[in-house]
């Protein structure tokens, strides 16, 4: 039997995602934000949700581009502080020892540290409520050498990306291989 | 040192959300997608994104409603028959044996058997490639008592939702607590 919790916001799980953008004087700064994912396959893009109030807000609309890391579970507290803290009066990349890279492709930095990079342009905004959405292709992705596997994929128990609980408002890490995609629904 | 994948979807964690909703024909169905989320939280909204060639993404069109059902680790091989076949020629409900239950605010039908039910009414479509993004106002989560902890907060323990591995097309589940969010990054 199902019980009613009301409208809210509670999908599992999210992402943790740390947007990278450079502000008007050009300091690079990341935020984190969960909501946000893949949207399109060709072109490829993704979808990150930012509150105006947010200083990334500004630096998206300005620069029309981002970038997304994706933090390992072991750089659990620097993903958090990035939620936490604001780039108009903190520097968060000098804060936080972290090393900001500028992207070749796209007007925007990311983190030299965390193993998963996606450059992002600018293709397309909604104002939803509370949040605006922005829409990036993807101009590149790029990713530290160990974590693909063998063949060459991207492997995610390397990249051991978080997961964000909203409701609970807790990370968790990636569990145990449960089956292969497009495969073990033939066995009905 | 990172070294370039090109322009891909590769984002870790995605969702594995299964859409359902009604043909022209009032028959319900439901397909799995893995490129959506939690989009705005005032008012409450999430994002999935269908190939235009899809039989639900006409449904969405007609019926301006969707409904998503979180699948436990579990009921995976549900899961991925959803996405396999096509509710052009199948009754992936009679066929997979599931229970679909007319949602009383939308338009649409959600899965019985699966723990976590988001219930949207379309707001906002964005025609971006190979995808269609479809944005919907969350009207009512419901949710099996069972899969709340004691405070009444949802236990993603319990709910146990799957996650997809893009790049090597794999199921996962959800591992261990990491931290406390807006909580461990205080410390620094």
């Amino acid at each position: 039997m199902k019980i009613s919790l009301g409208p809210k916001t509670l999908l599992y799980p999210t992402p943790v995602l740390v947007v990278g953008t450079y502000d008007a004087k050009g300091k690079p700064n990341v935020m984190t934000a969960s909501w946000g994912g893949i949207c399109c396959s060709q072109p490829p893009c993704v979808n990150i949700s930012l509150r105006q109030a947010t200083y990334s807000h500004q630096n998206i609309v300005d620069r029309k581009a981002f970038t997304l890391s994706i933090p390992s579970d072991g750089q659990v507290r620097h993903a958090d502080y990035f939620g936490l803290a604001s780039g108009r009066d903190t520097d968060k990349f000098t804060a936080s020892g972290l090393t900001p890279v500028r992207s070749e492709l796209v007007d925007a930095p990311y983190v030299s540290e965390f193993p998963l990079i996606l450059e992002c342009r600018l293709v397309h905004t909604a104002e939803l409520g509370l949040h605006t959405q922005f829409i990036g292709e993807v101009m590149d992705v790029k990713i530290d050498e160990s974590s693909l596997n063998p063949e060459g994929k991207v492997d995610i128990c390397k990249i051991k990306p978080l997961l964000f609980a909203p409701d609970t408002r807790e990370y968790y890490g990636v569990g145990e291989f449960i089956a292969k995609a497009f495969s073990v629904g033939k066995e009905g």
